[in-house]
């Protein structure tokens, strides 16, 4: 279709195809042969969030990981965000049981709850989590003091999530809570390990699990 | 502080600290030299919200980006994002003239406008964006699409944002409208070269011009 400003600068302007190209490419360079057909999926939606195929080979997945977290987004799990970013990211269309999407960081109680316990916010915040947890999808794309408050939440009895998305990225702890995180074996997790993850990484996992079809 | 869940997990729970450290670490390892004082700010928080050192070397700016963006913002400049995520990047206390921070791409008109200009909706949403424009600062951290329709825009006489920030990621156009934004000079531009970028570089961008102070 002709474009209303008549400029002919010359770009995919079809959001499929752009899609599609964007996963073949993927798929033509990534190293996925290790992955499950679910768990491929995933990886490949984490490596378009960060334009960058070498993540392949940092993303980590216990065995019961993929299968677990899909099943229960069908099952009309919730899935609680550590960021607004992440909660965004995740397209809503896409999720198979109207599954609510939480992010406690803004509750008006956080900032107190910080203080009293010595820790961030976003760790805070998860103590709003509590009456969720059974059963949810936690996903961590910002803050790794949010993950280690989670593991110290199991530690103490917290009820389990279902699964754990854990992508903290920077270079205070993220690589350590991630590792905290695949070690502990308590529940079903993935995590890219190292430095790298973020918020896009986090909601693209989300967005592969939610559905088969790309 | 102890820990009210009584937990001794070893990690920082300190925000300020955590931060602090994360910065010394960015300056200790990545090739900063070549950026003035607010440009090395810039690309401090660019690092910091990707977990890339490496990712210093594929950072361009137009001479006058960093200057120019920075003034803008502290004239109140509104800030225009192409997507939520971005927005929700942005920490609003940081901003210096409680600036507009706008997406339009809810906005229950674009996807009609998207299949009359034949695009996808994050480049229709940018028809909205032209009462704003004059002067704005404009932020791309997800769409190829969107960056290329602003040049579009701009080829066809739309006003003048004061400085880009264009951080679309991904495997199809990325890269291309990045080159595209560096080569048109008619604005101020950041761009991150190639494959990498997306929102929370984008955001990271904007929070490092908007205050001296880290």
């Amino acid at each position: 279709m002709a474009d209303i400003q008549g400029s002919n600068r010359d770009y995919i302007r079809d959001g499929d195809e752009i899609y599609r190209r964007s996963f073949a490419i993927i798929r033509s360079e990534a190293r996925l042969a290790r992955f499950t057909p679910v768990e491929e999926r995933v990886a490949v939606r984490i490596i378009h969030a960060s334009g960058m195929v070498e993540v392949a080979d940092d993303i980590a997945m216990t065995p019961d990981f993929a299968e677990t977290a899909r099943a229960a987004l069908r099952a009309g799990a919730p899935i609680l965000c550590d960021s607004k970013m992440v909660a965004n990211g995740i397209t809503r269309a896409r999720l198979p049981a109207d599954n609510a999407v939480i992010c406690t960081l803004d509750d008006p109680s956080v900032p107190d709850l910080a203080r009293r316990i010595g820790n961030t916010r976003s760790a805070a915040a998860l103590d709003l989590w509590r009456a969720h947890l059974a059963g949810a999808v936690a996903v961590f794309g910002n803050a790794p003091t949010a993950l280690f408050r989670l593991l110290e939440m199991l530690d103490a009895g917290a009820p389990r999530p279902a699964a754990v998305i854990g992508l903290p990225v920077g270079f205070v702890g993220a690589a350590e809570s991630k590792e905290a995180l695949i070690a502990d074996g308590r529940v079903p997790a993935l995590v890219v390990k190292g430095r790298k993850g973020g918020s896009a990484m986090a909601a693209a996992a989300v967005n592969a699990l939610a559905r088969d079809a790309e």
